[in-house]
């Protein structure tokens, strides 16, 4: 059966860089399915009209047209129970991962690497860019960023989840990876994709594992266009 | 075998508020444990020392002497794993909400019932309680407790991850609770034991949640002495 996954593109479509679409990546990936990727830009709506929407990532796997991260996943975990477990049978603890990196991670993260992320941009996406996140955050691009310094070691505090989490196990999904780790892996995949900025400390727990995270799966997140983490 | 739990009292000895007592004491009650609770007072040190530390949950369970509230969980689940699971085979991600509550939930929430806590204190326990809450908070705790209609809004919003995990499952540990449940619901009993302030709008799956959490164990939580959460 064949699968195409669309996914936001930098200027260059090589860079894959949606958090949301990484973790359809990574879930996918853990199910042991291939699915060939399309780019896919801001302002592309037109080209999602078939999903009933206008957001990646939008998954056609046959005749199903999937939307929306978190949906896709449910429907890969029942579609494909006799592969590993996306949720290890605590679907509402991942699901407050899912929502605790949607609402807290991510508002901070953007804020660290906004301009690097408009750097990437093809033109019309960086317009639509500027124009979205500067109405959101109430600030210009270049202001937010410059401020990334000062916001670092708030930005590290609210890591702490992941700590105590990785404190005795080395997977959030316990002895092996699971959604709650892509979830996690997408939004720092986000910035390796988009950044130089150095967003942890060497000695930080979240470093090995997220280093153990993209090695995953022979190196998928590791390889893909970006820079060192 | 006897249990012994000290937990932190109030003035009024009938007033149990720790948030992190009532993980254990809901711990127990999942295990279907019994035990005797103890009151203690924060300059009460020298009544914990025999735990080689000066925190209360202490259980001590025949021979063992157990503190802090998240070994007291690992233990009893490992000494008891004939009865119901605290962790549902999700230790790493019931350890991230333990420390989501521990370093997001309880700095936002502890704002907004300052004074009220410092209200139900024995004077000796004031004292304490206001120069080191003073010496963290970096200010008056009226001064901060003055706010709370202020920082409710951003409260409410911080609680997103529990509505994202109960979007689709009645309790964060599924079809039924777990100590992922307990240890928000413990925050939420320190609020309730401790303050008649108005946390959640009904309309919230968090409230629904809530009243069904106080609920277990025949009214544990609900029928502590304290307000109408």
């Amino acid at each position: 059966m064949s699968r195409l996954l669309y996914e936001l593109a930098g200027e260059d479509p090589g860079r894959r860089f949606s958090p949301y679409c990484w973790r359809t990546r990574f879930a996918l990936a853990h199910k042991g399915l291939e699915a060939e990727g399309t780019p896919w830009r801001f302002t592309e709506k037109d080209r999602l009209a078939f999903s009933g929407q206008g957001l990646v990532p939008v998954l056609v796997d046959g005749d199903t047209v999937l939307s929306d991260s978190w949906r896709i996943a449910e429907w890969l975990e029942e579609k494909h129970p006799d592969r590993p477990s996306l949720f290890g049978g605590a679907p509402a603890l991942v699901r407050f991962v899912n929502s605790w990196a949607d609402t807290a991670l991510h508002p901070a993260l953007a804020r660290l690497i906004i301009m690097d992320i408009h750097g990437c941009l093809a033109p019309a996406d960086q317009a639509y860019f500027r124009q979205t996140r500067e109405a959101r955050f109430g600030a210009s691009l270049e202001a937010i960023q410059a401020k990334r310094e000062v916001e670092l070691p708030a930005f590290r505090k609210l890591l702490q989840p992941l700590r105590g989490a990785l404190a005795g196990k080395p997977w959030l999904g316990g002895d092996t990876p699971n959604y709650a780790d892509y979830i996690v892996l997408g939004s720092f995949q986000w910035a390796r994709c988009t950044s130089p900025f150095r967003l942890l400390a060497e000695d930080d727990v979240v470093f090995d594992w997220r280093a153990r995270g993209f090695a995953l799966f022979d190196g998928m997140a590791a390889k893909a266009k970006g820079y060192t983490a």
